[in-house]
C-alpha cells in the first residue's frame, strides 16, 4: 500500500532491486492481477509475502451482511494461503449505521472469529486482529487498543488468532508496551507494522500516515518492545499517504528503505 | 465555545431566555471583554460560570517557555476566581517541536501542577486535567486517557487537581467507565462535558464535534456513569463545529438545549 502506484510486477522488480525480501500485499491488486498469477510472480521474484491485508469488517448486525462478510473472509484466508502468506490482517469494522453499541459490535467480532479461526488454521494461516487508532472507532474499527485486541484474541488459540502491532495506531498508549509483552509471551504478535505520526491530519484522517522519521514516533523504542517480547518476524512499513502516492513509486520505495535502515535498524 | 458567534452580552441574554443557568466560558472572549466586566455581566444575568477554559500547555522543555506558561496559568486561575468559576480546565499541551518523548512531556505536566495546584487552592479554584482524544497526543495534549489524567491528578489533593470527563474524548475507551468510578470515589470529577462523535473528521480534526444526538455516543450511558460515580455538578455541552458556528447563535443555543433535554436528560 505504501507504493500502491506500482503494479505488482513493478513492485516485485523494485523490491528485488531494493533488497526488500518480503512484502505485505493487499487483496484488491492481488485479485485484479489474479491470485495464482500473483503467487507465481512473487515466488519467481524470490519474495515472500509477509501478510495479506485485509480481512475483517465483521461488525454488521444484519444476518445477511454477516454471512457475506464471513464468506469474504473465507476467500481472504484462501488467498493468503495461495500467496504463501502466513498471516491475514483483520480490521474489525466500525459501528453499523445508527448504532451506538461498541460493546455489542466487539462481541460480533468475537463470534465471527470462532468460525474464521478454525477455517484459517485448516489453511495454515494465522489471523492478526489489528487495533486501529481510536479515531477510527466509529467508522472503521471498534477495536482501538492492543488490550482490547488481546482480550479478543485470547479467546482462541494463538496459532489461530493474534494481533498486529502498528506503531501508528498504538504509539500514544502508555499501556501498549505492557500489552506487547503480554502478546509476545503468548506468541500472539503476528505482525509488526510501522508508520509515523504526523500532523495536521488530513480530512477523513485515512491518508496522513507519515514517512518513517517524519513524525512523533520513536521507531527504535517500539522495535525494542516487540523484540523484547520475542518477535523476530517481518517488519512492514505501511504508509497511507497522498503525498507519497503522487510520487514515483520506485523513488518512494528507495526512500522508505533508507528511512527504515536509518530510523529503525541502525 | 458552542456558540462563539455570540458576544458575551448576547450569550448572557440568550442563556437567560433558554433556561440555561450555568455557562462554561473561554478565556479569550472574557479577556477581550474585560474580566471584571464579564464577571459583573454574568452575575447580573443570574448565571453561574461552571468552568473557565482553559489553562494548560505545560509541556515545553525550554525553561523560559515553561516560566511563561506557568505565569499564564496563574493568570487563568485569577480569572477563574474573578468569574466565580470553581473549576479551571487544563489542556496539557503536546510534544515540543522535534520531541518524541511522551513520557517526559507528561512528567513536565506533573511538575507544573505541583506549583499550580497550591496556587489554585489559594484562589478557591480546582484544576481539571482534561484528557483529549488520542488523535491530539502529538500537537495538543499528551494526556490521552482518563487513566493517565487520574494517574497525574492523584499525586495531588482532590480539592486541587481532578479531571474533566468529556464524552468526545473518552467514548471509545472501554476502560473509561471504571476510571470514572475511580475518579468519582476520590472526588476528582471536576466537570462533565458533552459532545457527539461524528465522521468524517475535518482536516486538522479540531472543529468536527457533533451536535448531541447526531453521532455515535450514547449520552445517557455516560451521564449514568458520572452520576453513579457521585457527580451531580454542571453538564457542559462543548461543541467545536464550523457548521454550528456559521448559523445564528441563538438558534444553535435553542437547538442544543432541546438536544440536551432529549438525548441526555429525558
Amino acid at each position: 500500500m505504501t507504493v500502491k502506484q506500482l503494479s505488482l510486477p513493478e513492485l516485485a522488480d523494485a523490491c528485488g532491486r531494493s533488497g526488500v525480501g518480503s512484502v505485505g500485499l493487499w487483496r484488491e491488486p492481488v485479485r485484479a492481477y489474479g491470485v495464482e498469477a500473483a503467487a507465481r510472480l512473487v515466488r519467481d521474484a524470490g519474495l515472500t509475502v509477509s501478510t495479506l491485508c485485509r480481512g475483517g469488517f465483521l461488525t454488521a448486525g444484519d444476518p445477511v451482511e454477516r454471512a457475506e462478510a464471513l464468506g469474504d473472509n473465507h476467500a481472504a484466508v484462501e488467498e493468503a494461503a495461495a500467496l504463501g502468506a502466513e498471516v491475514l490482517v483483520l480490521v474489525s469494522g466500525g459501528l453499523p449505521a445508527g448504532s451506538k453499541d461498541l460493546r455489542g459490535a466487539r462481541e460480533r467480532v468475537a463470534d465471527a472469529l470462532s468460525v474464521l479461526g478454525p477455517y484459517a488454521e485448516r489453511h495454515g494461516v494465522r489471523l492478526a486482529i489489528e487495533p486501529l487508532h481510536p479515531m477510527y472507532a466509529s467508522d472503521r474499527c471498534v477495536v482501538s487498543t492492543l488490550a482490547q485486541a488481546l482480550d479478543l484474541a485470547e479467546r482462541f488459540p494463538a496459532h489461530q488468532v493474534g494481533v498486529a502491532v502498528d506503531t501508528y495506531h498504538v504509539w500514544w498508549d502508555d499501556r501498549a508496551p505492557a500489552e506487547i509483552a503480554r502478546a509476545g509471551a503468548a506468541g500472539r504478535i503476528h505482525t509488526f507494522q510501522l508508520a509515523d505520526w504526523t500532523t495536521p491530519l488530513p480530512a477523513g484522517v485515512l491518508d496522513g500516515r507519515g514517512q518513517i522519521g517524519d513524525g512523533s514516533i520513536d521507531m527504535r523504542e517500539w522495535k525494542g518492545y516487540v523484540e523484547a517480547a520475542g518477535y523476530h518476524g517481518p517488519m512492514e512499513v505501511e504508509l497511507f499517504n497522498e503525498g507519497l502516492w503522487a510520487r514515483d513509486g520506485r523513488e518512494v520505495l528507495a526512500e522508505t528503505t533508507e528511512r527504515f535502515l536509518r530510523h529503525v535498524v541502525r
